[in-house]
């Protein structure tokens, strides 16, 4: 290098005034005016305006200059004419009269304009990912990732707990997602697979003492994606030794009032709300409720059940629920858009929507012939509705029922913006259900994982009635989101043989996948429990950013590809011969066409 | 749980006298002395001991522990009497006066002692490598690894270092090492690839601007491991822009310093030293110098072109070189102890070794009669041989000649224990050559890797002498290792398409595995530059460990297996198919069998 950096683009102040410096950077605007060339320099610490006189020595070497080109700026610092001060940006009170400068690289024009995104199609920009990322807008996004990344690292540390890595060409035990394999060419037929999370690994590490361990870690699952799945995730990894649910949560509480602090410069109110999952089920239908705005649902089943309105009762006595909220100010809702609120009912399922309007305290609707007027009362007030209010119901089977009433209270309250901007709320949800049915397997697996320890409670429970047992698991939600998840584990050979019993899986199964497991269990594995959190989305939600993909570096579609550089691709015949694999057919076809 | 833990079993002092607390851990020790029970209880932290009386409440239940039961004692904390104090531990001051105790786990009896590796083998150790892990030895090398990695990152942060995580799958591109592969389900035919290192990522990264990167990440290689290799490691990689050099050595020479001063309390001497590449092997015949001794190499070949020892001038005549130093006092050595050290260098490759002993300041050897009086002073003084002194010689080819030499200098040194303990010696090898020719593959290859920038006035040799161009590239050596390498990267689409050239990759094949990076090149890139750490190797040093796997926590064997979980393991038909695979043979053979 020629010249060395003095500064950066984002640091010259008043007081820099009649310093010379040098600066380096991308052309971000560049305006000819006449005998005066102006040049905005950017990096990615800010942008200074550099003027370039026609008589300095810049002038020449400046003319040829096109946006995005890499350049220096060796000049004088001064104060710019107060009316030409910029109070937009931290460097507007001052500009680089340049004396000399130097094309460190020249740049063909871009695909689209840099810094926006209104030109771009996602796939255009994942494609220049590299361009895409100039943007100050993404840059702070990974910034913002990378401050909670230290910051977590920093309070865990202090906090007794040693990060520690795991391996990522583990051992094969699919249960629950599919894994990523990696064929071995030493040991043909035989295959790694990446980790779906450190699970066992970090309950070893308590089996082995550690005591406290964490991990920022990437995790691995081959599903078919949704928008907001990507194939390649990080964990925050956590497990303690000697705790129970108190000294987790309490731990997690202070991890998020320090992010909450550094990064928002927000209190956390802690302890926080915890929320049984029954209870999170029937006031939200969800397990993770969006506690930003209120809307409770409220199981009306009891008020309505001997009513004349043959939807009410009979899906009551066919053993469903009639649940229903107050939708605010709503009564002014025209037919159509009733009519949508009950599309949206409709297409998750239900065979319809009942919507009264309320007017004083009265029913404004054609149904008050099927209530009496104690009926009608009674659900007014279990509602807490006011004058105004619309009323809206679903009856149905219990689960549905609730799921979509989950989701109507959500929509409603986006579409009144009932929900504060800025605004966090954190809940623990508690109590889960240790097992859920399968209808796809025929069986009963685990809500969690495996490894999750049930209440002691209902421990006899464990193999009669399975439904019935609660997990020691908790989530923790933000702002209707599951951001963290995590339980007390099993610590004894005998429960967890017991487990995997309860699960389907045969003995020798559980031998060959687990055995490991299991007999770490038996050499005396002291009781722990931990939680992981879900970091693309945490930084999601404290970035606002509407897409996981913006807050990771090299995000992959929903089809698992990268196109930046196309992977996955071909590989050369010999790669794969060398690992003793043959391709069930030509390459390059997606599966299942 | 019943208890809640008050202190960990490695806390307790004299000033803790009379605190009634709470300990849990794992039994280390267990001793019946009648009516008095002594259990040493272990965890992460240290050992406490628990004095159990037969009358107290804790008596029964401790009187049925065993060595590695997970248990938790409640009790009095007492000075133990002056005559039993135990200096050896923190806390040998005090004891347990247990009143009430629990059993929280059992244990079955280990396969080995916890705590010794005496009567384990290496597999039997990796097998339970839970238990191994419980061995303080062992969690004292994993605790340096977490500190040290939170101690990098720290000082980069500080340093405007942005740690960004790059892809696990990313598109298999071989120049080097072999890729693992992974396929992938949704294309069939096509496999994702996991980073031999996040190169091109950090490359691009700079294309965006992101001035200074760094990340503590995981690499994985598919090569036949040598003893001190893993299929899967860890780098501190760095990247930075608008650099040179200079700015880069600054960097990392603040970082080691930080780390040796917080882990080895040391300070380290910076600037550090640096040696052109051509010095260090013709000074020590390799580009990984250890400086903790001198015995440098010394050229005589022009001192003894002409004498009438034929094994010398017959090797400077046909292009080779004689090279040769003094071993201090080793002129002491017994016919059978020379014989060994020809050994060494015929094993080698060498056709013999010449050693002549140095008495007073005259030669003490058979030879004397082909070399003349002013040969042998020449000789003499060259060596800078004293009395009492052992001058060894190789005359061979040039390369072979100086590793020969470079290996039998390490060898004579550690015999001689001339290598003082706890003392490190860091340095920068620099000015290596460009590009290696490749036996194999007949072609020049580069190196470093092929994104390494020439030195600029060598640049007219790149497709006509490439066995003359330097590279502006770096090692950092310490102790005789390398620990970090590093370059100043080509930042021009131009030179980095004449670089593949220069290599031989065709422009399609260049276009179609790089692509994207020379696009990217087009597009702006800054100059820039970087080094990634050996990790593994780095915590090897600072925690004087004998082999790589003592500092990973669940490391492979030299094939690649994990005696613990078995993997890779065979994975269940479906999950194949599913990957548009078939087995070309059974599972479980190992390849070439």
């Amino acid at each position: 290098m020629r010249w060395k950096r003095t500064h950066t683009c984002g640091e010259l102040r008043k007081q820099n005034d009649q310093q010379t410096v040098i600066l380096m950077g991308w052309v971000d605007r560049w305006r000819d005016h006449g005998n005066l060339l102006f040049v905005d320099l950017r990096d990615r610490y800010g942008i200074t305006q550099i003027k370039v006189d026609i008589g300095s020595e810049a002038y020449p070497v400046a003319k040829r200059m096109r946006g995005e080109f890499v350049v220096a700026f060796k000049g004088t610092v001064s104060l710019r004419p107060l009316d030409m001060v910029n109070s937009q940006i931290p460097t507007g009170e001052v500009e680089l009269v340049a004396h000399e400068c130097i094309v460190l690289n020249s740049a063909d024009t871009p695909p689209f304009q840099i810094g926006t995104t209104i030109n771009a199609s996602e796939d255009m920009r994942l494609r220049y990912r590299y361009l895409d990322l100039r943007n100050p807008r993404m840059q702070q996004k990974l910034l913002v990732r990378h401050r909670v990344a230290q910051v977590a690292r920093q309070y865990l540390s202090e906090n007794n707990f040693v990060e520690i890595e795991t391996p990522y060409l583990m051992k094969s035990t699919p249960e629950g997602a599919r894994d990523y394999l990696v064929p071995s060419r030493i040991w043909h037929g035989r295959f790694y697979a990446l980790p779906q999370s450190p699970q066992t690994y970090k309950q070893l590490l308590m089996v082995s003492g550690f005591d406290r361990y964490f991990q920022i870690v990437r995790c691995f699952r081959d599903e078919d994606l949704r928008a907001d799945r990507q194939p390649e995730f990080t964990q925050i990894d956590v497990e303690m030794s000697f705790v129970d649910e108190e000294d987790i949560f309490a731990i997690v509480e202070g991890l998020m009032a320090r992010i909450f602090k550094s990064e928002l410069d927000l209190e956390l109110t802690v302890p926080l709300q915890r929320i049984p999952y029954d209870e999170a089920m029937r006031k939200y239908g969800t397990d993770r409720p969006d506690l930003r705005f209120g809307l409770e649902l409220q199981d009306v089943g009891d008020l309505v059940h001997d009513s004349e309105f043959k939807v009410f009762s009979q899906a009551v006595a066919s053993g469903g629920k009639v649940v229903g909220f107050a939708a605010p100010s709503c009564a002014r809702y025209s037919r159509k858009q009733i009519d949508q609120l009950t599309d949206f009912c409709k297409e998750r399922g239900a065979k319809g929507l009942v919507a009264i309007k309320v007017k004083g305290s009265e029913w404004d609707s054609p149904l008050t012939k099927f209530f009496t007027q104690e009926q009608q009362q009674a659900i007014v007030e279990r509602l807490s509705a006011k004058d105004g209010d619309l009323m809206l119901f679903v009856a149905d089977q219990v689960d549905l029922t609730l799921q979509i009433m989950g989701e109507l209270r959500v929509m409603v309250a986006r579409q009144e913006q009932l929900i504060p901007a800025d605004v966090y709320k954190m809940a623990w949800v508690t109590d889960f259900p240790l097992f859920e049915y399968s209808e796809e397997e025929r069986r009963y697996v685990a809500r969690h994982h495996p490894f999750t320890s049930p209440r002691p409670s209902d421990l006899d429970k464990l193999e009669t009635e399975p439904a019935k047992v609660k997990a020691r698991a908790y989530d923790l939600v933000l702002n209707g989101l599951e951001i963290a998840g995590g339980s007390i584990r099993i610590s004894t050979r005998e429960l967890q043989a017991k487990m995997f019993n309860a699960l389907g899986i045969r003995k020798e199964e559980a031998q060959e996948k687990f055995g490991f497991l299991l007999e770490a269990l038996s050499f005396g594995a002291p009781p722990h429990g931990g939680i992981a959190f879900g970091f693309d989305r945490l930084i999601m939600l404290l970035t606002h950013s509407n897409s996981i993909r913006d807050v990771i570096a090299f995000p992959k579609t929903a089809s698992a590809m990268s196109l930046m550089d196309g992977a996955p691709a071909q590989v050369r015949e010999e790669q794969v011969k060398e690992l003793g694999l043959i391709l069930q057919q030509s390459p390059s076809i997606k599966a299942g066409e």
